[in-house]
């Protein structure tokens, strides 16, 4: 496990630094000093995202007969994610710090720090609180305090936190004392000194209220947003099904944000609270389910490497039983070397009937497939390859990211930092760049040959400084062709004696190598290679 | 303004029957009931989309020079609305009914139904109930009951009003008696002989709590679903700006959903509480605010036709000075005749520097823009041209929705239901059907052209029904071509001695005339018209 530990963060940093100022990737209302855990794609980031997205959505849906698209709200009906466990189940146990408000989950809190010392309400003044309810602390004997102390800091923070939760005092239980009444435990918190309270579960989902019910506990008011795309389609199974003469098996692909409310996001876009999800799930008969969950495994890590994430910087774990969700056979993670570590990017779950009989038993309607071939009902199972669009995108920036030394010997140092995306992926596939700004021809010439292509891909135009300076700045965003429009495009000089009269200079990002290519053979070079 | 009120209820019954049973849009969460005011579009409703979305990114972001994409986070910090005037001012007056719960928009309650009647508390039993404040009622004079009866009805609703809100009973006060004390004001609601009480502001926003504070109370844990795309761009326009190297006039486009809670949702997916937006703004020097705002208006009429809305059933109001929002100098909604009525499908605004100015302001940071040239420094003005992408599609829908009487003199009665899409926009751009299935000769040569084409559009493959039935199942969901696989195909017929082997028929969907073409020459044939 050791292997796995091994962080580059300052290769991290510069990522996020070049997010910034090249327009990758900004901090959600940095403006007002940031909203914590999401994350505002700029200009070229939001063409990075289409490019993963569209080939995501060509690769899963335009190009299979099997699968379908669709594409539900984010608002969701509080019956549905009652039915799929989220309400009651999607949470952390959480503590709070009764000092800073803070509300920290209890498995990272280390429990070794803390033992249990435990008071009866009459080794106390009764006249301050009146105690009945039993009422525990915990104090870290490794902290620099003796017993007394302890019981007077206890003391102080059980008295604010009742006073917080304007709740009446009540008496503390003899250590070891067991009680068939609910107990209060609070915990101190060695990092600042303060008590937690014990750990409470605590919903990761964001509600929020909808319509315009006067009555502010109204239960039917109540709405989530998503914390996975995967249950809308579950809900739509069936009309999905009806509407489309489809037969087992077939998948239903979905892109689209999903949201949970992270205690702690980090690692840049990786954890945020708000998230795209790129998710499929493929219905099929019980007994092909397995086999199913390994050949999507196998299509899903040759994706990873369609779009320039290899197979060697990619680890499949196969998440043991203990960590499974109950109902799922069998799990796989693609996990990928982030400079952060190595974090999961998409898992693969066979996640048997549990979904849709969830929904069946819940909703009372039923929806069961009918085999046409057997004339046998049953629910299908299903396959889940669920990709995270974000974290993929991140993975794609963290491939791509590089800095190359060019120093040649004995000369002066000279690093560029190049983003080596695959062509499909990169933002902008082809600059255009006139030699000179101050030469008319020159500039109309580019800006026709910036007309002929612009239709087809994203194009960028740039007339300012000398064309090795632009050429840099290009590699910089990932642009892998450079298309330079010179004296010889014009005629007015030749190359070895040579006419290049309306042929370009092609520029190769990676290997700085250049080319002529014809002006009219400019388009569908370049298509050949970006798709 | 009579004939903005021309509608059509049955034609808009079937357009939303027809998007269920084909798969185009699904009432969100109808497993369970509904969510109301949500809309989860289904495997040809989301080609639709994506069709329109696509087109309008070409249009806007990747074929201009001076327009960057963004996408950002829907989440959105408190402190962004709160400049942007939609946390004070984002509201719609609402009465609450004391009975049903529910909420009503103040000014959908007919103001001609009302009328006031005053008591004071001296002309009731003081005894049961302490009465201090104002409290003044309005009672359906048409309603069957005495001024005994109302004042009875007044009472109990009061009583119970006060009871729910754990708020001390009041004094009531005198007819037309003025006074400084805040006045509850309780109105009949004639439609279920309730009590309404006076209109209040009611946030349009989705509310959410963020983060882990334990404190429910903590102002910073509040964040919203974000009510218009635009803010977004606006707290980033600095970002963008400095990531970019970009110079005004320019404008950052960005396609994405956005949450109003609306009170009544209606007309489809017209209003709706969730919906995605589709909005530049365009910022430019002061002086060309007004020009640029008519400029963009006649590009956004065009985009319309291109997308299959033409330009006669397309309306412009020049908004008039009192319905324009303070800060705008000019305002055009373009709209289209809906079959419920002439509603809006997009907003041209002018608006001035008010949203960077509001920003500046309370971020405290510049966002200034300084001009090289003028080496002036400067907020720019903004012109917006906002759409709604639901909205379009719908009108897409609504426009392509024909029914064809194709009934011969003296036959037998007989329609087609046709969705008229541009091709741009069909969600399957061409259907391949081999005239017969248990032909396999037929079926691999049909395989054979729907690889060919499907790594560059959305092709549907049907082998069942007779031919002339497989053409009408594509007509209703708007497929512009159905490509033939014959024994002419194979070469095993010939048509009056030609042979045609190697070509199909391609059958146009308005026309349903037939053509011959080569499979060599079907790609750039099909290319040319669905792009």
């Amino acid at each position: 496990m050791a292997e796995r530990e091994n962080t580059d963060p300052q290769k991290m940093e510069k990522i996020v630094s070049l997010c910034k100022s090249k327009g990758f990737i900004y901090q959600s209302a940095e403006l007002y000093g940031g909203l914590n855990g999401c994350w505002d794609y700029g200009p070229l980031g939001v063409e990075l995202k289409r490019n993963l997205k569209d080939y995501w959505w060509r690769k899963n849906v335009q190009e299979r007969d099997d699968i379908l698209g669709m594409d539900g709200s984010i608002l969701t009906h509080q019956a549905v994610l009652t039915a799929s466990g989220h309400v009651g189940g999607f949470s952390d146990p959480m503590c709070d710090c009764l000092l800073s408000k803070a509300r920290l989950r209890a498995d990272q809190i280390d429990a070794q720090t803390g033992t249990a010392y435990h008071y009866t309400g009459a080794s106390h003044e009764e006249s301050e609180w009146s105690i009945e309810r039993p009422f525990s602390v915990l104090i870290d004997p490794t902290a620099n305090q003796n017993e007394n102390n302890a019981r007077k800091v206890a003391k102080q923070y059980y008295a604010q936190f009742l006073n917080d939760k304007q709740i009446a005092p009540k008496k503390l239980a003899l250590a070891g004392e067991s009680t068939t009444e609910e107990t209060d435990t609070i915990q101190y918190n060695p990092e600042n000194g303060s008590l937690l309270t014990e750990a409470r579960e605590f919903n990761l989902m964001f509600q929020t209220k909808m319509g315009a019910s006067s009555d502010d506990n109204d239960p039917n008011a109540v709405a989530y947003l998503r914390p996975e795309t995967a249950q809308t389609i579950f809900v739509q199974y069936k009309n999905v099904l009806d509407s489309s003469r489809v037969k087992i098996p077939f998948g239903i692909a979905q892109i689209g944000k999903a949201f949970r409310n992270e205690i702690n996001p980090r690692n840049f876009t990786f954890r945020s609270r708000e998230f795209e999800q790129m998710e499929i799930e493929y219905f099929c008969r019980p007994e092909d389910g397995l086999r199913l969950t390994e050949e999507w495994l196998e299509k899903r890590l040759s994706f990873y490497e369609e779009i320039g994430v290899p197979r060697t910087k990619l680890h499949v774990l196969d998440v043991p039983d203990a960590e499974r969700a109950h109902y799922s056979e069998k799990t796989y993670d693609i996990e990928y070397e982030f400079p952060f570590g190595i974090q999961e990017l998409e898992g693969v779950a066979y996640r048997g009937a549990y979904d849709l009989g969830k929904h069946q038993e819940h909703s009372g309607k039923t929806i069961e497939y009918f085999d046409e071939e057997t004339k046998e009902r049953f629910i299908p199972h299903v396959v889940e390859p669920s990709a995270g669009c974000d974290r993929s995108v991140l993975a794609v920036l963290c491939e791509a990211y590089d800095v190359e030394d060019l120093t040649k010997e004995g000369g002066k140092k000279d690093e560029r930092t190049v983003m080596r995306f695959k062509p499909c992926m990169a933002p902008i596939k082809a600059a255009i760049l006139p030699l000179l700004k101050n030469k008319p021809e020159l500039v109309a010439k580019a800006k026709e040959v910036q007309h002929l292509l612009q239709p087809f891909m994203n194009i960028f135009y740039d007339e300012t400084a000398a064309i090795g300076r632009r050429y840099r700045r290009q590699d910089e965003v990932g642009t892998p062709f450079c298309i330079a429009i010179d004296f010889e495009t014009l005629g007015e000089e030749t190359q070895d004696g040579q006419d290049l009269t309306d042929t370009v200079t092609v520029r190769h990002r990676d290997s700085m190598e250049q080319e002529r290519i014809a002006i009219s053979d400019l388009l569908p070079w370049l298509l050949q290679r970006i798709r």
